[in-house]
């Protein structure tokens, strides 16, 4: 349920009232005082829902999204039943990771409820997605609640009308019962704002869950959701996925709706921010993507272009009908990935075709694109409400780019798609066919301990993807061993096992390298992007 | 053969030296000097090719594009012929018309013979085009050839690649034998500039051809090109399309490669610029986009969209599995179409459902992202040569809107996009069948006159288009009678069978009804266009 503030009060007033409420409406025995959010405990809260869940509510939540469907179809569940224990999951993963922006229980439950009895009065089900829980990244309108897309300006708005992809997983069936913290204007691979703060990892509380989808990232990475929605504009449905070991994937433009979303830097479209889902499988992926596809989204979002789900492509990929032949960059020569990262892109063992993009130059052209208003959307909103700046981008002093030289940003980076386009086509081996995809590390760290995402930030290896606006989808391989993921050498020269590696390249790829530490990184997801 | 004159001459003597080298390479007995350019003559010129053309040139030349690739197919013709046969008319027309830029006969003729000799020696056509002589509007890049877009800067700068449709039709076996003549930076509805002046239309040579595409306009009007590519940002293909009664369509973005053809205002993305066909056949049109669409163009051009040419789509329409349900809109309530394309959308006879768009608002925003940069890259173009402003533009005085501004007026043009779409999604039947299509006038004057366009300029019916970016048709209709399409009445509230009419709404609508005058406007072609 939205807050319950005067728009006009002081920022801190709208803030502490915000986090008082996310709970709203959700039923008492699902909310554990006892349980409280940290960000300096280093120990895996993962198992912590165990100890309060039923076996039922046990059983319901270790399940995937393909899964659920499943069960509500075959009847072993209700709507309301599966509602209920991901509410409660969810309401645990909040108290211990501050993940959650609003529940919208009582909602959620009457449109259960009308699921449940629909599926029993005709036999059929509303949709694929019936009875899906979805939590979403708190860009997504919808009536009756409040989306703060991270600014506290937007506390107490209440939404009027649903984003179009809201509209579309509804009319498929999914009950969308939680909305997730995010970093302030979607802009910082952290999550966090002056809303309600920072977003704990669940793998490690000390660590950062990532961003800017950072809410949904750690409530899937303590399964209190099946599925989840965020957006990407640099890296912040990968890096999330990345940081909880989950499959999250970045569609190109104009596939799933974004239209009535909110967002800053609205209409900037240089390097435009996308719409996702993360999950637990490739599976649920697809039925997401799928699902919103087969609705024909293009009837209602101008900007979503007329293509169908194409089977034929999928089943090439899928049914491996021929082997696929797959680029790997495991380094771009300026930022070299640590240890886990690389020896799990050799471990792969694909057949594997040497690829390497420029990220040196799509990094420059993405930074231009997100920073071309000299953070003149930004300032405007968050003195909307008088909250502090929490100081996270670039050029916040720079004049703003004229006209002009934002259309000749744009030729710029139409260039730089096209010659990269031709790179791919100069792949085709002897029967003239290209590379089907490409596999790279999402960022060089594992994953940033709260507070040192500013040292650690490097893009190129997630905001190539953005500015080519290519489809890329992480791929959860393992977790980082201590006693074999070691550290380099002191010298720079040399991994653990004394073979050469590349001297650092600058500060940040020393500072990254030296940031590693298996004995503090131990345990957590290791993950890599797949981009098509 | 481009021009040979330094880059730093006055811009007279390059617009001189253009204008003396547009025939360069073509055979002198192609060439007739009896033949000069005339813009005050009301006469049509339409048979004048005949009194020159062997008979072979003229069985030639009656055909349509779709024909044509059957007469080299099945032998009858060589490509070299056919070549031939279309240079002749073409410097023909240039010479009544003022229509082409560029011959280039001698690139032309080896690339015909090579086809020639390819099908000789193999029996296979290199592809659906083989032999076809395409005319390319004057944006198009070529290797060897100049690409002014109808600046005087240009001329002198020689190509050193192929735009991407280029290398395409090229691929399919398209012979592109001539450039033809736009108006200054694409910019314009009367195709004028100062490199080689105004262009005629072939119905009546004190008419204009229409703009800016209308050099290939006239071309295609007098048959001396069977296919021609144009470009649409306002209207560019559908009105000399319309003022020559051609087949013209303007695709929605991303379906035909606009990468590295030369346009004004590049990077400006709020409404683009999109390149298609014009031709004399529904046929010839569907041959053009199906065969770029399955070169799979999004290989080279980063804004293609991955879409393949959808035959389920086609057949809907064209083989009439079911009836189609056509909107029609045959006043937009601002400028009433003058008496013959009235009567002629009234006596078309299909199912009709009302349909009205706001073409005020489109027309306002779409003025908006024309004039955004305070026509700051246009005056630096012309700046570049000293050539004279031609005064074309609206707020040249005006400063260029802020990114911001800009920005605003994005989610402006998405918001209006959506509306519409749900006011089409909203014209379901009973059965959930919205309208396919919808029918307009393309233009609310049958054609202007020379230098009379300024005083009946209206944008709405083509620009509200471009707007939305849907693909619309022009569909040739008939021709002014000047029997029985008689004026409106003088008091503006009757036509000429007595039945009311609505009064002039504005200064502009009565400018537009009182400049239909049946006696000079009399065999000109009337033009409706087909959206959807």
């Amino acid at each position: 349920m939205p807050t319950k503030i005067s728009l006009g009060a002081p920022w801190q007033e709208r803030s502490t009232a915000k986090k008082n409420s996310v709970f709203d409406g959700v039923p008492f025995q699902f909310i554990h005082s006892v349980l409280e959010f940290r960000d300096d405990d280093a120990s895996s809260v993962l198992d912590v829902p165990s100890r309060f869940l039923s076996l039922e509510e046990l059983s319901i939540t270790a399940l995937n999204a393909v899964g659920i469907v499943r069960v509500i179809a075959s009847k072993k569940y209700t709507c309301v039943q599966v509602l209920d224990a991901f509410t409660h999951r969810a309401a645990i993963a909040h108290r211990l990771l501050n993940c959650c922006l609003e529940f919208r229980y009582d909602a959620a439950h009457a449109e259960a409820e009308r699921l449940d009895r629909h599926y029993e009065e005709t036999g059929k089900l509303v949709g694929p997605l019936h009875g899906l829980p979805i939590s979403v990244k708190d860009q997504c309108r919808i009536i009756g609640t409040e989306t703060t897309c991270g600014f506290v300006a937007n506390v107490g708005v209440v939404d009027t009308e649903n984003s179009v992809l809201v509209d579309i997983l509804m009319r498929a069936g999914a009950v969308i019962f939680v909305k997730t913290n995010l970093s302030i204007g979607c802009s910082w691979g952290e999550t966090i704002n002056n809303v309600i703060g920072h977003t704990s990892n669940p793998f490690n509380r000390s660590f950062s869950c990532g961003g800017s989808s950072g809410g949904v990232g750690a409530l899937l990475g303590i399964h209190g959701s099946p599925m989840g929605v965020g957006s990407d504009l640099g890296g912040s449905i990968r890096s999330p996925s990345a940081y909880q070991g989950l499959w999250g994937l970045r569609p190109s433009t104009g596939r799933i709706p974004y239209y009535k979303m909110l967002n800053s830097m609205e209409g900037n479209e240089i390097v435009e921010s996308v719409v996702g889902p993360m999950s637990h499988s490739p599976e649920s992926l697809e039925l997401f993507v799928r699902t919103v596809v087969d609705s024909q989204p293009w009837l209602h979002d101008p900007k979503c272009h007329p293509l169908p789900w194409r089977e034929h492509e999928f089943q090439k990929i899928t049914a491996g009908g021929r082997k696929l032949r797959i680029g790997v960059m495991s380094w771009d020569g300026c930022v070299l990935p640590q240890p886990p990262v690389v020896s799990k892109l050799e471990a792969a063992g694909h057949e594997v075709v040497p690829w390497k993009v420029d990220q040196t130059k799509a990094l420059a052209l993405l930074t231009r694109a997100l920073t071309c208003d000299g953070r003149g959307d930004h300032d405007r909103t968050i003195a909307r409400s008088g909250e502090p700046d929490l100081n996270l981008f670039f050029r916040s002093s720079q004049s703003p780019d004229t006209l002009l030289e934002n259309w000749a940003l744009a030729m710029e980076r139409n260039d730089f798609r096209a010659s990269v386009l031709e790179q791919w086509n100069a792949t085709a081996d002897e029967n003239g066919v290209p590379i089907d995809v490409y596999l790279t590390p999402v960022n060089p760290s594992v994953c940033p301990k709260h507070g040192d995402y500013k040292r650690v930030r490097y893009l190129g290896y997630t905001g190539t993807v953005n500015c080519l606006d290519f489809t890329a989808c992480t791929v959860p391989v393992t977790f980082v061993d201590e006693e074999t993921d070691l550290a380099d050498a002191e010298d720079g020269k040399h991994d653990a096992r004394g073979d050469e590696i590349p001297e650092p390249q600058s500060d940040l790829d020393r500072a990254i390298r030296e940031n590693y530490r298996p004995e503090i990184y131990g345990g957590l997801p290791v993950t890599l992007q797949r981009k098509s």
